[in-house]
């Protein structure tokens, strides 16, 4: 699998869906496979709230797989042997991509707290741009899972003619209370660390690690189904020498305690604030007096939407009800309930299912 | 309704599950109704994690109504006009009984961090030497919701000549990894405050509210329904007028903020380490070889066991499970699957059917 890794530099102004505007921006690029002569090969794959442009592969020598490593590759549903796949960091990110770590060019410092509020349609308007860098007439696919499927979504309804075919997996046309209140626990976790400064933890040379580890913690419960955690942990005790923590009696504490530490030493809080707000204010509906039929008579692109069973962050009536505006709204559409062991985060995992699914979706005619 | 409310001191020592010793205790009750000469209409009800003594009626002028008010008075569904309803704060608890923020007998400073780990089985012995002095021959009934429940049920393994009838509502025969986990995050929240300090936080003559207050707001949602808090809030947006804190945007966050503001204020954060580790470790079979229902061949008295339908914390297959290891073991016990609004907090509030199907088991015959 050809692979290229590249940060690219963009000087136009963006203006931003809060009325803020970047003047210039970087982008942080992972591309695998090669771009057809007819170059309607290219699909673009959109990260999910933590994740980054680091989609498929391992980088170096025993390092991480890519997040969708389970799914993009040569041979893989999205057949990096057939297909262009273009993934990039999003603006606010901490990846590489101009976010809250990243110099500001009108300063010349570290935005940090100052980084602007983003949306998904910003991302989209990002995305654009690098679409029309790549010279590509328009995008075979936009995929992604969780907030990754939202910008699938807002791809089909922004730009109609730039895109024919939307994955969006695990997602939502715009998500519940429920949702909102755990996004807003995490923030108050992390926005209460001493170290957090108020966003201004980069000036002091600290950073709110406390916060953002417990702040992930309570998102690895809400990723994993009660039934995955039941089958992986149960109530077993942890040994006392592979304790993290001399607090810690249960193994399931114990995971959470290491997943968590790994997490805040990798990983910015202005980012993970910025990331969760634009999902929390995700509803493409709103431009369309709430009505999101009316909303999806924009779209031109064919839908696949899937959720799966076991996911309760995310729960199937979220797709359920994309599907059924979509069918109102006589857009191509088809929904597909999978199995799914690994509750929100199965949209990550292999299975035959969804692989075959998607891949039939990806390779259908227009 | 007459009320009494007393803070009891027994100078035995209690022997506790983990082996620590407590030499001399103090219990703080609340007493609703009279006992009848025959002493055959005693009530014991156990509060839940953050409840206390204070079960019904209003102290004061404008003061907060009891935690089970709407079940507890005279002609409601367990009926202080007939029955002698007694309240116990539990041990570890901070609301007048030995706790983390009472005075140690034996150094005359407040116990702190040094409070030992109390277990259900503990207070379950500290309720039953509060049966003795108040020289009760047997319970009519004891009843709680969610860990009140545990006390219900291990009340009925413990003591079974002691104990006519158990409503086990809203609980489980041990929680499940997905709980422990979401104990755990609240402890590491709390934990991690900077005014923490180990637990000797007393010391500093300081408090840890900022974990306590993030750790109820996500306690907050995991009691509510996805439903209900949709009903509640929906996505409708805060008023800027009435905002509590400058970064929230949704009602449902405004309401998360309030509520944990006020727990922090009341609430110790030592005890909610305790309380949540004794939900954590709540598992009668262990003393059976995880045989539930060799566990219950112990019970003699009735068994009500409800379930709410909209709870996702301790869901119906916790009561379910209950209800088939009764059956199997040949306890007397009956099973009801309950609608609720309120997802786990349903057990606080009165539905007919809920308040009528309790009624009817309390005022059954033995």
């Amino acid at each position: 699998m050809k692979t290229h890794t590249e940060k690219l530099t963009f000087d136009e102004t963006i203006k931003l869906e809060s009325g803020s505007t970047l003047s210039g921006f970087e982008l942080m690029i992972e591309t695998y496979g090669e771009l057809n002569q007819n170059k309607d090969n290219a699909v673009l794959v959109c990260h999910a709230f933590s994740g980054n442009h680091h989609a498929a592969g391992t980088k170096t020598e025993g390092g991480k797989p890519g997040w969708w490593d389970q799914i993009i590759g040569d041979d893989k549903t999205i057949d990096t042997s057939k297909y262009f796949v273009v993934s990039v960091n999003n603006l606010g990110g901490c990846d590489g991509s101009s976010g809250p770590i990243s110099i500001s060019p009108e300063t010349n410092q570290m935005y940090g707290a100052s980084f602007p509020e983003v949306s998904v349609k910003d991302w989209v308007n990002a995305q654009k741009t690098l679409l029309e860098y790549l010279k590509i007439p328009a995008w075979e696919m936009v995929a992604g899972g969780s907030l990754g499927g939202m910008q699938a979504l807002q791809w089909s309804i922004s730009y109609p003619t730039l895109i024919k075919k939307a994955a969006i997996i695990a997602a939502s046309s715009k998500i519940s209370s429920q949702n909102i209140a755990l996004n807003e626990v995490a923030r108050e976790i992390i926005r209460k660390d001493e170290n957090f400064a108020e966003g201004d933890y980069h000036l002091q040379n600290i950073k709110p690690k406390k916060g953002l580890k417990a702040a992930r913690m309570l998102g690895h419960i809400t990723y994993l189904s009660e039934a995955n955690m039941r089958k992986r942990f149960g109530r077993k005790l942890q040994s006392p020498e592979t304790k993290i923590d001399e607090e810690v009696s249960y193994e399931v504490e114990n995971y959470l305690q290491y997943k968590g530490e790994q997490f805040a030493e990798t990983f910015d809080a202005n980012s993970y604030i910025l990331m969760t707000k634009a999902m929390d204010s995700f509803d493409p509906a709103k431009d369309f007096e709430q009505d999101l039929v009316k909303c999806f008579k924009q779209i031109k692109a064919k839908l696949f939407i899937a959720s799966f069973n076991s996911d309760w962050l995310f729960p199937k009536e979220y797709g359920k009800d994309i599907q059924l505006s979509a069918i109102k709204a006589g857009v191509r559409s088809s929904y597909v309930e999978l199995e799914g062991d690994y509750g929100h985060d199965s949209f990550l995992f292999h299975s035959d299912e969804y692989a075959s699914s998607l891949k039939n979706f990806l390779e259908s005619d227009e």
